[in-house]
């Protein structure tokens, strides 16, 4: 279909007269995709408060109620159509204002377009703009379901490079992976193996993965690093590259150490050059503690693009939800729009460092989310001092850590063998109770889920296995 | 990635051995899917119940307790771990366990997996068995969104049939279009101009969506149509082909007329031929009035098939699903668990005929569900009762409808212009506070969304709106 339908023409009109650069990042599935306006839905929404509405594919008690079943709904406080009836494909439009509220932009975007979770954000962005044989560049270090989104689903050339050098963020190689990219790619064959083509088919155009707080490791650049990240995007784009930049912001705000950026990247690179798309995935499941509701947002951003533009991005965004899911749930999404409207309505004091444990009053005013982020936040600084022990450097290290939910431990030369961390997770699981997840040589550890005064017990845990695993092999 | 990678060679070694016909009708993408059983899910299920574990990417507060904010938390009177911990990319065990129950399948199915609704259902089977170029058979009446899930998502080629033959279903049509195909696709060039390829590119191989009840007419077939319908596609794969028959059941049990077919085909395609694999995509959002809660499923089923082969399918799926969303609404998913819990517990008399209207104490302890029915039920016998009426067929007839939450009518040779429904409709939103689907020369009415007692008004009102339409064309 597609190219030629009319919706699609004149969707694609728009970019090509005001926005030729978005119109050449779509993939060939992007330039195709449209929300269907002249169609049921649209129909719908244009009879909407009709005294007679026989348009909606849902079932109206004699009343105009929403039927529902008792058995299901006395499970909510909601009522009925505030749980059950559909939500538009892009989203209950409360919910978009108040989550672009949120972000707080200084620039123009799209309006968020509301997601079934941040995957579902990240496999929109592929459908949409990733050809098979596109160059994704990723840390080496990355979130398995990258693979599945962009290798496994649209056909991508996956380029890695090494995240940490020297116990930082590895500057130079990520500039080396963004200007020169897949030529460099048998450097990282042990992370790439099963890729047919390693070439990128389009060297013009490159999708850029920027992930901070980044899962598995937990670390967050800082200020200067922040914006070094940004000046080479630029330099890139200035150099002719069209540049797509994912910001997977799924773990923003959960920063626990000081001179680390805690606003995305989003903020510096959706106003950065006119050859950089700036997409914006995050969601309330880390933000808002509410991680199996399934709601996220995808907001687009570019330095002077026109409202049109964007408009189209929002439309065939629309369309590629309509396609894969229809909508999202309507009651997740107006549990959360109260969540959002509670926070807004309130004053709250300072950060939280200050509200907690200062007293019965100030502590009853305390913000929810202050205080279970303060719980996050003396976990992390607790982790953070007990790695500080010599002894335990025999058998690990910690990655560079400093906000998230994570940390990693990368295991000493002493464990020379490809299985030896899974060797290890399973003695763990086995001996000492103690569950963990092994990555390729490293340990990834959730703190966010162990509560504190198991902490020093845990580490301890993995010191005792790490030793056992390593008297097993000799 | 893919073929090479040792999980879905795993995987694509039991179809090849057991299954040939799955392994041959998989499409690319398909062959490539699995669910990273070694990854970070697999590896959180296997530290579930330990007494330390830091495996999961969610956040538990000191008493293991899983964070959450009260703003959110009191619009549900589920436990948090109900609402926001995260699903399996499978679904919910209980859930799939208590879905399979209801389908009540004499023969082997897949474990049903859970899907964010019916159009989710629908694009997991699109992606996993759909390579461009391949045919789709749809009738030339269908849901709007099967074009872009099987089009304009994976290219497919769709090759339509009239649906009604002299008010029948079209039996001789549909043998045409499975049998013979796209050779004689130019026939409905109309429905679909919009491909620039007709033909298939695997002839041997083509996927046949059944929808009854039936969007947008509202028609199911009758006992003796459906087993012909049966006939037809044994026959066509005891000549060669393969097929992928997908019944998308979503108004399933919505049948308002005698003699008409109420289980679904996937009861008689589940167990029919080797060379047929049955899909079955049903869910709660019309069989449990929960349309925006989006949980809906995904069953497999195909005569004589392993076990084994049926959990390769069960996988891959379950790789999609990882893949585009993650997982489904926890939330949503334990609503419909307590729901269906509800329902198994309860001891209901008959059908809902002999319990609605008999007395108070059988009023109390007739199932809602079937009072709910009951009013649908009463809605389709008026408007067909309404609906036959002399004068109305001088601007349009009913096509035939007994199920389901939709009738349609065809306006009548009075109205030669493309836009003629189109008019009708505005000029009903306009004049008569009235809204109705416009679709080529049908207007869809859903009268599951129209009380009782508007609904002689509503068939009046379409009547006067086509003569003032009639009068301005003269």
């Amino acid at each position: 279909m597609s190219r030629e339908n009319p919706e699609v023409k004149l969707l694609n009109e728009v970019l090509q007269k005001q926005s030729p650069f978005f119109y050449r990042i779509l993939s060939n599935k992007g330039k195709g995709c449209f929300f269907p306006n002249s169609g049921i839905l649209t129909q719908s929404a244009e009879a909407k408060g009709k005294r007679i509405n026989a348009t909606a594919g849902i079932a109206l008690d004699e009343d105009q109620a929403l039927m529902h079943l008792s058995s299901l709904q006395k499970g909510v406080n909601l009522l009925p159509h505030e749980t059950s009836s559909y939500a538009p494909s892009q989203g209950l439009l409360e919910l978009r204002e108040l989550w672009k509220e949120k972000q707080n932009c200084s620039f123009l975007t799209s309006l968020p377009l509301v997601t079934c979770g941040l995957t579902h954000s990240l496999s929109l962005v592929s459908f949409l703009f990733v050809d098979a044989g596109d160059e994704v560049v990723l840390p080496d270090l990355h979130w398995e379901n990258y693979r599945l989104i962009f290798e496994q689903r649209q056909e991508a050339v996956i380029n890695t490079y090494p995240l940490f050098k020297e116990s930082k963020f590895n500057l130079a190689g990520f500039r080396e992976a963004v200007l020169n990219g897949s030529s460099n790619f048998n450097q990282f064959s042990n992370e790439s193996n099963n890729s047919n083509n390693r070439h990128s088919k389009n060297p013009r155009k490159k999708i850029i993965v920027l992930n901070f707080p980044h899962n598995p490791t937990g670390y967050s650049p800082t200020e200067e690093e922040a914006r070094q990240i940004v000046e080479i995007l630029r330099e890139a784009a200035s150099a002719g590259l069209d540049l797509i930049v994912v910001c997977d912001d799924a773990y923003a705000g959960f920063v626990f150490q000081k001179g680390i950026r805690v606003s995305s990247l989003f903020h510096l690179l959706g106003n950065c050059h006119e050859n950089i798309l700036a997409a914006k995935a995050d969601g309330a499941s880390k933000e808002l503690y509410a991680w199996g509701l399934r709601v996220a947002f995808l907001t687009y951003a570019c330095k002077n693009s026109s409202q049109a533009s964007l408009t189209v991005l929002e439309e065939k965004t629309a369309g590629a939800i309509r396609s894969s899911i229809s909508s999202c749930s309507t009651l997740s999404q107006n549990l959360v729009v109260n969540a959002l409207k509670w926070k807004k309505e309130r004053k709250i004091p300072g950060r939280a460092g200050e509200a907690v444990g200062s007293g019965e009053e100030a502590g009853e005013k305390a913000e929810e989310e202050q205080q279970l982020k303060a719980i996050l936040q003396k976990r992390h600084d607790l982790v953070a001092a007990l790695l500080g022990k010599e002894r335990y450097h025999e058998f690990f290290t910690p990655l560079p850590f400093n906000s998230g939910y994570f940390f990693c431990l990368q295991l000493s030369e002493k464990f020379p063998h490809q299985q030896d961390a899974e060797a290890v997770r399973k003695l763990l699981l086995e001996k000492y109770d103690t569950g963990v997840v092994a990555l390729d040589n490293y340990l990834r550890i959730a703190y966010s889920s162990v509560s504190t005064q198991n902490l020093a017990r845990l580490i301890e845990n993995i010191y005792l296995a790490c030793k056992e695993v390593i008297e097993k092999n000799n």
